[in-house]
């Protein structure tokens, strides 16, 4: 973990403890700085990445101040992480249906910036949550990138062993969802009616190089699924 | 407009102009300071907006790269801006069912971090792309924030008289939603049968000095919307 990022870690422990509410006003940058025992530079950009997740806002002239916790129980859609690592190592569990190398189509090629017939490892997983399902979820991993995987790897969060095990840094992602109905297929796999509504999510995760290595559909359950997002203005 | 957001614009303009890709490589940050005649700090701030917005993507060491632009017809919900700023002026059309000023019940006071009581303008509107119904929306805004509004007003963009004529500095917003069932109200305006499937949003926007001024919650209709959110890593 770099220095900017223990930093960042360390105030929003602190914003938890002290049970700092919306408005409520942070140290100074040059307080920081002291506390810390950092460069200017480097508290500069804890404090950056505490913005951009919704954490903090910083006023010019005014300070640094704490934003409202967001409400509990919804997925964070704003977080270039995993869906373990979005809503908690505990409450969910997963079905492995597959893990498999398959060539890539158009369709995956083409989300995936790389050539039709490359190597992708093709994953399909139904998770649940406190035991119910949550969603059914395929994804598309480029193969050059990540060179192995294994049930138990799928079975358990795929995001912390690219991080731990491949030393994978992770950059940015986009994500586009829409609201649909449910089809044969997924109303098995989620204990639902063909025709009840569903949020189909599809993910493109990229390496901090820029370089796309994921693309993952989710359909998820309508009634198991709250979904947040918090947004800074231009 | 701030110099910082006018050379974010710029290269954003420069990015579409040249049709550059994902990858592609833009000037350094010494360039871009001369290229503009401006100072670092205005430049890295420039180049922070466009990193949230998610044009570009930084590499410490390496430079500035593009990002991929996202599909087309998604509504950006990683921006704090009205639909019409997001979606473009001349595709949407309004029908304003109510504009009046109420008491903020215990919901709304909550969400707006008001008293119970508070005067806030309700405003009810049907959204339309192209004609066909989009959206129905509910929104409440804080009276002593926005102390003018009227049918008109309503009937075009909100947020952008916001900025123009109440010259109100916007700040960030923080965005919920689920999937549910269309009910009997919201089958009418969106011209769908009861149960088929909605997209369910609630919105909190704050002005740049972190007061929250609107609380909005609206009903998509689940075939005319599809949305888009581009993460940045922790």
């Amino acid at each position: 973990m770099l220095k900017y990022q223990e930093i960042a870690g360390k105030i929003e422990k602190s914003i938890k403890n002290q049970r700092l509410k919306q408005g409520d006003k942070l140290p100074s940058l040059e307080e920081l700085v002291s506390q810390f025992n950092a460069s200017k530079s480097t508290v500069r950009k804890a404090l950056e990445i505490l913005e951009n997740k919704g954490a903090i806002y910083q006023l010019r002239g005014s300070g640094i101040f704490v934003r409202k916790l967001k409400r509990r129980g919804y997925i964070d859609l704003g977080l270039t992480r995993g869906l373990k690592g979005t809503i908690g190592e505990y409450e969910m569990t997963t079905e492995v249906l597959a893990v498999e190398v398959i060539d890539a189509t158009s369709e995956i090629a083409k989300n995936l910036s790389i050539e039709i017939g490359d190597a992708v490892y093709y994953i399909k997983r139904v998770r649940f949550l406190h035991g119910q399902p949550l969603c059914i979820e395929e994804s598309y991993f480029v193969k050059s990138i990540v060179t192995y995987m294994n049930k138990e790897i799928a079975a358990d969060s795929i995001f912390n062993y690219l991080r731990t095990a491949l030393k994978l840094n992770l950059g940015f992602s986009d994500s586009y969802f829409h609201v649909g109905k449910i089809n044969e297929e997924e109303s098995k796999f989620l204990k639902l009616s063909i025709g009840e509504p569903k949020f189909y999510l599809e993910s493109i995760f990229y390496l901090a190089t820029g370089k796309a290595f994921d693309y993952s559909k989710t359909t998820y359950h309508y009634d198991q699924a709250q979904f947040f997002i918090q947004a800074t203005s231009e």
